[in-house]
């Protein structure tokens, strides 16, 4: 992965370091999406099996993500974010909200919303409707008004 | 640059096609931080000059940064972040923060504070101190403790 290829005395540079190889991001994504095995991470990104391979490994590695077997014969793994991976909930929020925002012609394929509440959550991770500051478990997703026509569907069902 | 390489309908997905190529969130990270000139971001980040010269001009096609002259003869240019670009701020604080946390021992290099009250500005980008939701203009960084000796020393000069 990058390494210490940056070489920066910057948390910023850290993080790329860390998190900025091609595809890693959109990763922790899908383990957020509940997308968990090895196979339906590689079939919602299409990218080559040994590309994914070393990106779980590396995540693993740096303890964002964690291998848990969920099946014993044959042994079966998944992967869950650990607590630190579950840090990342606001960088994925300011990142997609900026998509929604500049990129998606004002039609957010996904919105995040408040279980407390049901309000939409903003750019900072904060519920529009009550105020209430959240974390990755207190939110949930659903399709938005940018979303193709049979996953709008399958959520209203 | 990474085109419409991911291929998904997800503002996620979206934008780290325009920001995900190494090196160009740490270029606008120099913008950020008032390194405007060709040169003084070269210089920062170390990078070759025709791969420098390739994500500034896909950032301003991008309109995340600005192109404009600030001397006619001969003729000199800087790059200033437009509003698309400053609404990246949210990002670029929550990946900081993240870093802080889990990279950085403890110990920021940089500190971002409230130019209002002085507060620290936490991973949503709103300040510690008075509770306000602080956009990239309310913001001003310091020299934290991990930040090498002689910036913590320029800083307290």
């Amino acid at each position: 992965m990058l390494g210490r290829e940056y070489g920066q005395i910057c948390s910023l540079a850290r993080t790329l370091e860390v998190l900025g190889e091609r595809w890693t991001l959109l990763i922790i994504r899908d383990v957020f999406s509940r997308r968990r095995r090895f196979d339906q991470i590689q079939e919602s990104l299409g990218i080559a099996r040994n590309v994914l391979a070393a990106r779980l490994a590396w995540l693993v590695e740096e303890g964002i993500l964690e291998k848990r077997r969920y099946r014993e014969h044959p042994p079966r793994y998944e992967y869950l974010l650990t607590e630190k991976g579950l840090e990342l909930w606001p960088v994925m929020i300011s990142m997609l909200h900026w998509g929604d925002r500049h990129l998606s012609d004002g039609a957010p394929p996904l919105l995040v919303r408040h279980k407390g509440c049901e309000g939409l959550v903003d750019d900072r991770g904060i519920c529009e409707r009550c105020g209430e500051r959240l974390e990755a478990r207190s939110a949930y997703t659903e399709a938005g008004p940018g979303a193709p026509a049979q996953l709008r569907e399958a959520d209203a069902a």
